[in-house]
């Protein structure tokens, strides 16, 4: 269940997505009982499978692509930056989520046998300290040579794009960022490059104190958030390769959901009219993203479909997605449903006071 | 509670090491029921805290060493191996466990902030990735100085030692040793190298299915064998300089337990008398290594108290200590009886029929 506290809904899901959701349904009930008639067509597309890859979007949007057809669409996410300030986002990265998997002895050894038993553990880091270095670039064979350098007018973008630093790092307690990069370094990297993120790794004794074991499995959980034009396929494909090619044909690579990238112009109608409407919800102008750096289903439905994607949200910069104590500001719920009556009054062509 | 089936007994620590301490308090009542008085003075020293580093043995030796002078030790340890002949080891290798300890985020974030927020796991894998090459080469600055080349006389032992590599590979359900090592080399590796080995490490989401989470911290669980000269504090100094040497400041070394090595020769008295009773108990020579691969706190008693150590027991080569279905043949039990009332025979000078 939900908890209130202190101005803020915490619970699973509240700003991923559910807060969205449910204040876009309730921005169409508030433009009709205040204004009145809907001044344009909605199609509402809401789906439950989208942490783990959406497996079966791309065939309902083959079979009803036709129902599906839009001038715009609004993403589910949309958050507030560190500083407070509105943001809209016009694509996602994709993703391609993998299990590695090394398998040593039958079972579990004593740890002297150390010197002449394989170590799936051992197998494993190394394997993976080929992936990326220390320096954080993907060193897998190909991999970067698939990631499209940024535009020129990219680059003005992100130039111009508030990005508040000192915020980040207060937010999740650190004290730099990765390379301690900052300003268009720090935004390229977050916005236009891929990534390649142990999101968890197990082998052996875990538990407390010590145990001295030779452990006979070792697994990690990689992802890979992925720019153009990189696909899921791509980098499992240049993966194993990279792998085989070092040796490493006793790491299994098993893959697990994927995504293509998805980006649209951030001057599209759907954008421009999002832009307006924030302005007006918020009393100042909101930050325009080039794109979330997470992942979706995007491509599965706007690629397809050809429409433009326009993303705005009830979320924060600490609302800790997927995370414990995952929140959003009841203000911004509120907030929300008014941008989002304000963007289908501005995206029919009404002028906004 | 222990399980017997099939001619063997089941049970955590029956091999390593009730069995053993058992049986030979048997055959000591066994030597009394059936020749007589005991030919020698038996002094027995059992304690419980071997497997967590023996943390207050040293203390007891200072103190008692006077009730605790020998002229020999039957450690407490003993196999089979794998060809099912009886062993007797005259030393054991040191050991020295550390957690290394890695710390990110203040808490789990997103993983699609990876581009720019620190990954402890990735960080852990990349410091652990500088401690021991694919080669299975311990690359530590300075670790492998410490390590004292074989001698001539331990070339000859090993050269001529029985060692069933096929039936190792069997045991552990593998096709190949680390480096696909094989004979001399083997042989030299496993009683007279160091190790460095990844007895369990975590981070992240290790459950089923995925998850896309940056974790907020990481940690590996590493044991060191260790052969003259190399000692836990000076494991863990050079650790330490390696790391800080390479950047990885944020990799915290936790140290655990930990005991130097301690090596006898393999002709004293009691490896001698070792080597007489367990020919006569099992009607065929035994083998004698120069020293078990394990570790125990032997240097804390025996290099303290100047006393040649043999070991020998009633474990086979597949007894899987410390893990699931650790097991001894009960007529290995019986034998170890049987060669431990041979061995007071023989020790005090007296010929074994």
């Amino acid at each position: 269940e939900p908890t209130e506290r202190g101005g803020y809904l915490f619970g699973r899901g509240v700003s991923d997505n559910k807060g969205n959701l449910l204040a876009r349904l309730q921005a169409i009930e508030a433009y009709r009982a205040t204004i009145g008639e809907l001044p344009l067509r909605i199609r509402v597309l809401y789906e439950g499978e989208e942490e783990s890859g959406s497996a079966h979007l791309a065939a309902f949007v083959a079979r009803h692509g036709e129902r599906l057809r839009a001038d715009g669409c609004v993403w589910e996410a949309g958050y507030k930056d560190a500083a407070g300030r509105a943001t809209i986002s016009c694509g996602l990265k994709g993703i391609a989520y993998v299990d590695l998997q090394v398998r040593g002895a039958k079972k579990d050894a004593h740890s002297s046998l150390a010197t002449i038993v394989p170590n799936p553990a051992w197998r494993l880091v190394w394997a993976l300290a080929t992936l990326k270095n220390a320096a954080d670039e993907i060193t897998i064979d190909g991999f970067m040579d698939l990631v499209r350098p940024p535009t020129a007018a990219e680059r003005a973008v992100l130039e111009d794009l508030a990005f508040d630093e000192q915020g980040m790092l207060r937010i999740h307690g650190i004290t730099r960022f990765v390379r301690d990069l900052h300003g268009y370094e720090l935004k390229k990297k977050h916005f236009l490059e891929p990534t390649c993120t142990i999101c968890g790794i197990v082998s052996g004794y875990t538990g407390a104190g010590s145990k001295t074991v030779l452990p006979a499995v070792a697994s990690a959980k990689i992802d890979f958030r992925l720019v153009p034009d990189l696909t899921p396929d791509k980098v499992v494909s240049l993966l194993r390769a990279h792998l085989d090619r070092r040796g490493f044909d006793d790491v299994e690579v098993v893959p697990g959901h994927g995504e293509s990238p998805s980006r649209w112009p951030i001057d599209s109608v759907a954008a421009t009219a999002a832009v307006a409407a924030c302005r007006s919800a918020y009393g100042s102008a909101p930050v325009v993203y080039p794109l979330l750096a997470g992942s979706g289903p995007m491509a599965q439905v706007c690629d397809t479909l050809n429409i433009p994607v326009a993303g705005f949200g009830s979320g924060n910069a600490a609302s800790a997605n997927h995370a414990p104590n995952e929140n959003i500001a009841i203000s911004d719920y509120v907030d929300h449903i008014r941008a989002f009556g304000r963007f289908l009054h501005a995206f029919s062509g009404r002028v906004l006071d």
